[in-house]
């Protein structure tokens, strides 16, 4: 069925109707059109435009509607170009001239947005909570394997001795920045446009404040050009996904490269890696792979939407008909993403041995030697200096750091005592670093603390 | 059924096998999939790893299994982690352990991407047929409505008139560079991988030149760890199918306006546009709108792969799994873009009227009058400026160009002759410009010419 | 100077160290730089690192490379590495080895994204101001010239009538968010991670709190980790950019439109428009068309950074160095682009006769006929095919329908009476939108009022 | 200076003059602007529009601006809108109206595409040559280093083992296609669209071809709308750039992996990698580093590019201005890149026993293995399930494959001869792979004899 026709003579071409229709796509809001529909049928009898009766049997043939999509026996045809369509057929099908009444005060382009809104609000109160649980998951990791020591790094280098537990509670803050954002990205989207017409509002007194209330809208939008020409809260949502996604490519990033048989700090359990079909040997870390490459295509999506919604005049464009299909799969590829990393981090298991063993490689505890020997007076630049020359000699010589004995530091200054012996030890520098934010373990545990109130939930719940 | 598992003990977690499981979009290439499991299997043969025997009941029951997917009868099971996956399996239970001896000196990842090359080339044919089909109706366009006179545009302000013939030229044109870049494209797709094992090459003296000549290959990819690791054709299908179609927004985005109730040139035939289903006058021109904001969605496309493929080390990275839906996307959406363009070109109404009318405002021909001038020698700066009070005076009484009189061009400078009242006419104007590449009619019949012998029709066909 | 060099034998490669310097872009953030130098100095006098002499004596002394780098004649120098070493440099220039104590407890990392959210600070909040400038403009052009009536329109074509003061409104709306979007921006930004070290935090008791509380930052980071590896906010600002300018390029088409001779609903300023170097009839809305396209510059940007940190393993990686100049670029290119566009608004004059006759084309309250017959009790399914044939009538006889009489009218429907006539006048149509967010002259008021009071600026002020 | 003002009673607004001037970019092409003006001048004199003496005091004075350009010393004035403008502004002031004349049939919008095209054609060509060098440094490399065995990996999990000189080519042929796209691309700038005038030709009987020659352009454009309206070229360079960076991205992530302790492949040269300022032992990966980012900037090129076209209609707008900065930085970007590229490729070294030794652990030869048995007869599907179990089995032993008994082989199948013990040896499984593109020494020599004639130099050249 088509919702217009009457000053055209010609049929649509078929191919073009197959191309503007988004019912492939849309018929996924089958649940929030029936919603808003029925609202806005008791929102006209409210006002007077439609009978109690003709509400109550139109609210009636909505929930039958609902119920046989369910069950998948609601017959689509190729000519309902959309599942607003869809569903207005079916109910003039069902109720005869009534159900064409509910037409009434309303446009597809207030109706459309409101339907996305509604789904989006879910689906962002779900991936919320989805976040959550992935913090859940690393506090628990850090709580029970945080202890351990392990090399941190940068430029992939080895740099400093941390904690398994900061390096994990680091991504437990990126998660709170994305679940920040998303809680504000969910307030952005609060707001009702149905009511807003095609473009210019509408000439009968509806009740929007009622429909909002209904609808569990926090607000209606307050202008009606704006509210149909509006998608911000959707690309809200893709720039939030990509950024969570970023946070999550690191991590998978850095289990790939700690399941690598050179790093191997990390082994994923056998229920979440893959093989091979030529290599019988292979244990492959898949899940990280795989969502390290949705990020790019979350961000593929976000580039998609801006690029549409660029020089766009006002109201509604059909361009704006692409903004579905890229929101849809970022919800479904974030939180698909969410799901199966909380999954593969809480069962991978820490080669806690073989991490620990590593940081006495690489000279992690050189920053430590300088610090002391700046401690000790010398201008920093001096001891970076002197520090270097140790890590040379060793280099030469094929020795690490704590194979160096007190009279060898004192060969390179004066200023060393017997304690420099303590300070080259990895868990010595760990347990140093002891300020606000540093990684040892007492700091650590404070970390936890703050993330176990931020997340509302005791230890050990 | 898993390919792989013998040195496993767990089995896959649910949540991983759907989230790892490409099957719900690489069954689209099973006819590859089966054609190149044919050729292998014929080749095997050839080298003594299968007998003859054994190749003719592998080829027996893949045709069964094509026909069997086509019908739409094929069963496929929760663990097929993909199509080659399931056609191996189906045929192992048709063939019992023969069907296993498919897999010698084979990977899956030569494997997937030789189907993946092998459908891309059917593709870009395919695209190039239809850029050609669309140079076609610009042609026979320009032949049939392109004398017409309408104004040029810079900066959307009008400039000066142009024929009709010569802007739909100007499209012919950028077609002719994307139906290029697709040849190179293709090119790039036409390299053989399968041999390549799954990295480094394969122990078995396998005979790929063979193999390369029944798939119909121009040749195979010199270096095995290259050829597994490669999407560089997918990237090229997508940077070339983004450049084409940015072509196609900048002509939706005039069509838009054109046929505007401001602008009028252009009328959608009621086949191609769409109604409102508030608004009873609307007539939309949805398909231009749906192409224009269809580039966006292929930009986001080749976004998500450059994205996919940046810093992944060598070879294969499961991240290359997500090459395939960006790339199908691209070619569903370019080729319907394509169709559906070219049906709207076709059948669409030029005012004719509107567009002639329309280049007697905006002093369009205010250069030729610099031009007049600059030919009696005045130079070219000054005549500019000579003409800009010409405007100046024509605006301050709201007057055109062609109302204005010889007196009245003389009091601006001496040089003007009785002749310049036929060089302020819009078609003198166009006829003028007469050398290569100008927008005169015998200059635009020559690009015509040009465009036929590209084409390689005459015509009339 | 370089900071680092103890173990190394070799000089570093021209070339490289021309690819690696970071100075031609962050000499930016030396004001910033000093700054954070000077707190820094302060806190380690505080906890006892350095004495109050030392302290006071780095204080002067940066002071005075302060003055050195505005008066621009800081003696920069080829081995200078960044902006953070050519200060440091200096300093032990001018004050010997005390200058070299600075680097306590502190290292580049750390200084380096403290420098730059500090920067980011500051810019954020002037954008605030730059948006709340153009809401403005906005709000006075509705103020004074809002009441004309104009058409609306969806898919480019003529929708239905509205106020030029409800679609002036729409952009502030649009504006306000934006505006939401860089408060919360700002609080992401507005966190310390100055005492992270380089990645572990450091040996040192500093005491963070007091240079945040010195740098007006609001809080201190929690995790080192996460501090040093975390480009969020930059991306954050970014994200907000890319949107607020696509808000822009929509405005900016229009103007584009609005401008040209088919249109011809706005006038640019002559300061606001540029000519040609041929056409001496040219006035081109260049700065509209800049800011559009400059809209995809920055998101380009953004997709440049999302890429960069993509996949990056913890903590610090060179990558990260890419963050700034695409950060700057949006910074200088948003901000330019609020101004120069809030200039344009405010001196554009509106054709308002132009607007308004424009509104009697198109059948622009077709749309209000059928309300009328569903007010009446009509089906609106069948109101609105009426109508289409009322619209068809009038096209095959080449009427507007202000040129239907009551008797036409009634040929098409009984339900018609006398005040149809009334209600197919375009203001009609405007006014009898009178519910919340409708484009009636008393809504468009209250938008003011509630715009108004967001602002904090009372009329005429 | 402007090029136009005599319709305008106004000057142009302090910010809008800045904002739309291109002259702090557009300089750059100083030299193909005074080249285009000195072939348009002699062109202009061919066909009688100058005297041969005032085309040659052009030429002179063109030559004395660029000298002036050269040494620095020519003086821009603020109004100066662009180099073409500065370049015609100083001309008139050498020589008075005879200047003015060089705009005789010339527009902005024709020269600023040559100037750019000129420009385009230039750094491609110095790009082929970067390409080439860096092919240079592989070939070298793989024939001095290539015989190594090492580990090649899918997943980043050892895989199977390959030659350092098979990984080497397999970014040669990566180059080559780098190498191919960019000549594709040459072709495609290789057209002039100088005669094109503001977009509709000129009235001037002008020789376009007599300038092409003089340009060294391979032809003229056919159309003039296009010519002036296209900038495929542009978004085609930078598309292969994209292409390329996104190879050497991948190139610098296994460096970075490489000199990673944990792997140990190769060590970069010191006047390569930089130090930390505070980790005195720090030896980073910078330039791999940068690189790998640098990939990302260039994406945001061209998202940016790419959207900024779509759109845009016919023929020039001021958008399309936008086009020079991302251009100018993708440039620079590549050719810095590959320039440090080679050189760091050259100085690095590899660690061969490191990378040999560790072809021994992660069961590399566990694909040879599973040959064998199907060699034997076995369906490849029951040896993948046989050596699996082996694999189990060594797991449990802490045994490498290496560390098997022919008597333990034989407890998994009587399939096993004495001639495992030698299948089962890293370099044994190379040599083994002999067919082409597989990664026996023999192959890899075929494919630097391959390589080696691709460049056109022989060995030891």
């Amino acid at each position: 069925m088509k919702l217009w026709g009457g000053r055209f003579e010609k049929r649509t071409d078929k191919l073009v109707e197959e191309f503007t229709s988004s019912l492939p796509f849309d018929r996924r809001l089958y649940d929030e059109d029936i919603r808003v529909s029925d609202v806005h049928a008791m929102m006209l009898a409210r006002i007077g435009l439609l009978t109690e009766e003709e509400a109550k049997s139109i609210g009636k043939a909505l929930k039958d509607i609902k119920k046989d999509m369910e069950k998948g026996i609601f017959k689509f045809e190729d000519s309902d170009e959309d599942i607003h369509t869809a569903i207005e057929r079916a109910l003039i099908e069902k109720l005869g001239p009534v159900g064409g009444k509910l037409r009434t005060a309303r446009s597809r382009n207030d109706q459309a947005v409101t339907d996305l809104r509604l789904y989006l609000k879910k689906e962002t109160a779900e991936t919320i909570k989805l976040i959550e649980g992935l913090q859940e998951v690393l506090i628990k990791r850090a709580e029970n394997d945080g202890e351990t020591v392990m090399p941190g790094y940068t430029h992939l280098q080895k740099a400093q001795p941390i904690l398994l537990g900061h390096h994990l509670m680091a991504y437990f803050f990126m998660l709170k920045r994305d679940k920040e954002r998303f809680e504000d990205c969910l307030e952005s989207i609060d707001r009702l446009p149905l009511g807003s017409g095609a473009l210019a509002g509408t000439t009968f007194e509806i009740d929007r404040a009622y429909a909002a209330k209904k609808l569990g809208f926090s607000g209606v939008i307050e202008n009606s050009l704006d509210a149909v020409s509006d998608r911000d809260f959707a690309i809200d949502f893709m720039a939030c996904a990509s950024i969570c996604l970023m946070h999550l490519s690191r991590f998978s990033e850095e289990l790939v490269l700690w399941c690598s048989s050179e790093f191997g700090f990390v082994e994923m359990d056998e229920s979440y890696a893959t093989g091979s079909s030529i290599m019988p040997q292979k244990k492959n870390p898949d899940v990280a792979e795989l969502v390290r490459a949705k990020t790019g295509r979350v961000y593929g999506n976000l580039t998609a939407l801006l690029t549409v919604m660029k020089g766009l005049p006002l109201a509604y464009n059909r361009d704006m008909q692409e903004d579905k299909e890229v929101l849809f799969d970022t919800v479904d590829t974030l939180t698909s993403c969410l799901k199966v990393f909380s999954g593969m981090l809480r069962t991978l298991r820490f080669n806690h041995g073989k991490m620990y063993d590593s940081t006495y490689d690489g000279f992690m505890t050189a920053t430590d030697v300088a610090d002391y020997l700046a401690d000790k007076g010398m201008p920093f630049k001096d001891a970076h200096e002197v520090v270097g020359n140790i890590v040379k000699h060793c280099l030469g010589k094929g020795m690490r750091l704590t194979d160096m004995s007190l009279a060898e530091f004192s060969d390179f200054s004066a200023l060393f005592g017997r304690d420099i012996i303590d300070v080259i030890r990895p868990r010595r520098s760990v347990e140093r670093r002891a300020t606000v934010g540093s990684t040892s373990p007492g700091q650590v545990k404070e970390q936890i603390k703050t993330a176990r109130k931020l997340l509302g939930r005791p230890a050990g719940k």
